[in-house]
Parts: structure tokens; sequence; C-alpha cells
């Protein structure tokens, strides 16, 4: 049978944990749909996109596991995933923050357009063979990567002190996941090029760090976001 | 045709198993889904956890079935699950037994990481064909075991005495549920070490003794679950 990693216990590792971030994808999907009436009404908007984001990366993560059973590796399904869900989880913070209308439209028409461009930038680099060629583009990715993150810090920080009680410490709960889970995606890109290109223990590793990063960037913090909303609606259970 | 055991009725009989316990998850999961509205509102997230519980243990039921069916055994799947679905069994007691807000979160923040630890130490032992191995890993898997039973009987066994009436009576009922299928797993793990590893009897009966657990552990459970809500509620139908 065709495998993508020549080694089984290392291809049965990746192949596990697509079918894991399935699972998980698809059970937070169903938890957030459940969930949308526990918040206020400006807030159930938050939680639906949290729901979709999570319910569109299973359907990645379901893509990827079939590839990957058939022997077949295709990054694009990443990318694509990412593609719709970033933005999506920009929006999803920006609602439940608590920031004017006026002040999110404005930070969201820089912000969505620069998470395309973080994630158009990164592919080309991704599917490159080439050492030179991946540090390039992994460059021109993390500009817009870090005027996301600089810009959602201050947001998160400002909005975390203008709060109280368990807002404020949702809110902080929020940002960390977020800073924290963020930066293991420009980490595990550079894998193959630490190791070597086609080094299967460091393809493994890329595959599993990506799968775990988008399981706590997507179903946690949406747990995280679920949070903010309650108890911005005055229940906090 | 490729076929997991060699006896056909064995076979055919793990076979069954998994179909059937495909098939109770997956209406375990439309039932539990249809039940949220009947509970008050602060008890509603831990049938919608309920739900997501057997949603998910569905999936890898369906994915064990089509594995056996082709032939093929992928004790990941079962793992996987279990690292899913345990913290929540945990933590959906935890939102029902009507604990304070405070005492739930440093529960969880011990017995989370407790079933993470027992589940991940269970993997290497069950996958392994060597007898020493298997009783190594079986005996570190039980010391987080043995601390999550004996934490939990100790926040039954108080929640119990705290309420009277349909909710005590429910409660009791879950925790034995809990404390006697809990049980079948270690036993079920060693199995293979009993019976010699390749024996096909011990291996149909650690597969059917899994899925009985599985059934009784999450959807059984989950109706126990249900009724401490309904009780607290209220109604009692």
């Amino acid at each position: 049978m065709k495998t993508v990693l020549n080694d089984p216990d290392l291809n049965r590792l990746v192949y596990n944990a697509l079918s894991f971030g399935t699972a998980v994808m698809l059970g937070a999907f169903v938890y957030f749909l459940t969930q949308m009436k526990s918040v206020a009404k400006q807030y159930q908007n938050g939680v639906a996109v949290s729901a979709v984001v999570v319910g569109i990366a299973g359907y990645h993560y379901y893509r990827m596991w079939s590839g990957w059973a058939a022997g077949t590796v295709n990054e694009g399904y990443r990318y694509a995933d990412w593609l719709i869900t970033v933005p999506l989880l920009v929006i999803e913070l920006l609602i439940v923050l608590g920031v004017t209308a006026d002040r999110r439209k404005k930070l969201m028409t820089t912000l969505v357009p620069a998470t395309v461009l973080m994630i158009g930038l990164g592919y080309p680099g991704e599917v490159s063979k080439n050492d030179n060629t991946k540090w390039l583009f992994w460059v021109l990715a993390m500009l817009p990567f870090a005027y996301i993150l600089l810009t959602l810090s201050k947001e998160l920080k400002s909005a975390g002190s203008r709060e109280t009680g368990a807002v404020s410490a949702s809110i902080k709960n929020a940002a960390t996941i977020l800073l924290v889970t963020w930066m293991v995606y420009p980490i595990g890109y550079l894998f193959p090029v630490i190791f070597a290109v086609g080094n299967e223990g460091a393809e493994a590793a890329r595959q599993v760090a990506y799968t775990i990063a988008d399981i706590t960037a997507k179903a946690l913090y949406g747990i995280m976001i679920l949070n903010i909303a309650k108890a911005r609606s005055g229940d906090s259970h």
C-alpha cells in the first residue's frame, strides 16, 4: 500500500493526528452551535462564527486525513482552510471584544486583508522544496503576521484594562491562547528547512505541530471567545 | 478477503460489536441534543458536552468498524477517542454535580491533565506486543487512574450527601456507572497478557469489552448526567 512516509510509525502518527483533528473540530462545531443561545444577542454572532470556523476546519481535516490514508498529501487544504478561517478568527475576536462598531470596521478593513496576504505569501514557500524560496516567503509572510499580532495584542490589552472581573480575566486567557498558538505556525513551517527537506521526522513533526496549533487556535480559542461572551452576558457558567 | 481475525465467527462478532457501538453512540448523540432544553439553563452545558462525547465516539466507532471491515485494526482510534472524551466525561459530571465554580475550576486543573496522562501512558502498552512493556505502562497508567477515581468518588459522595431525594438518587446512579464501568478498561487491556498476545479469543473479548464499556461509560452515563440535571431542574421525568 502506498504511504506518504516510509516509516510506518511516523506515518500512523500523522494519520491518527489528522483523524484526531477531524474529531475535535467536528465535536467543537456541534458544541458551539448548542451554545449560541447561551450568550446575549449581540455576541451570538461571534459564537456562530466560532462554529463556522471549526466546521470548516473539520471538513479540511477530514480531507487531509482521507488523502493521507490514500498515500497523498495536499498542503493546499491547510492553506485553503486558513484562508477562510483565519480572517474569521480575527472577526470573532473583534465581535466579543467590546470595541465600538466604527473602530471594529476600521480594524477589519486592515486586519482581514493582512491575514489573506500572510497566508497567500506562506503557501509558495510551504510547497517549495528550495530552502531559499522557503526563507524568502517566510520573511515576507512574517510582515503581515507581525502587524496582525501587534494590532490584536494592543486591542486585547486595552480591552482587558477597560473591563474588570470575569470579562477581563477571560480576555486575558483568549489573548494568551492567540499569541502563544500563532507562534507555532512560523516555527512548524521552518521544520523542513531546519531538518532538511524530505526528513520524515521533521515532516511528521510539522503535521502534528500544525494539527495541535489548529486545535488550540480554533477550538480552544473558540471556548475562550465563548467565555468572554458569557462573562459579558453576565453569566459565568 | 483480508480479515483481522482468522476465526470467522470471532471476526464477525467484533465487526458487529463495532457497528452496534456506532449505532448506539449516534443514537445517543441525537437524543442528548433533543434533551438540552429540558433542563435548567445552568445544566444545558453539561448535556451539550454529553452530546459531543457520544458524537465523537460515534465518529471513532464508525472509523474502527470501517477499518475492521477492510481487515485492519488501528488502536489509535480508541486512544484518540478517549483522549478527547474522557476529560469531557469528567467535565460534564462536574457541571451537574453542583460544586461551586471555584472548586470546579480547581478540580478540572488537576483531573483533566490526569486523564490525558492516564491515556497517554496506556497507549504505548496497548500497541506493544511485549508483556513486560504492557505491564510497565499498565502500572504507570493506573497511578493517574486511581487518582481520578478516588477524587471523583469523594466528590460524588459529598455531593450525594449534600443533596436529598431525586437528586441524591440520580447522583448515586451516575457514581455506580462511573466506578463499575471504568474498571473494565484496565482489565480489557490485560486480556492479551493473560491469554497470550495473538490469542484471537482474547482479542475479540478485548474489543467487545471496550465497546460495552464505552457504551456504558458514555451513553448510559450521559443519561445519568441528564437525570441529575433534570432532578436539579425540579423535573424528575
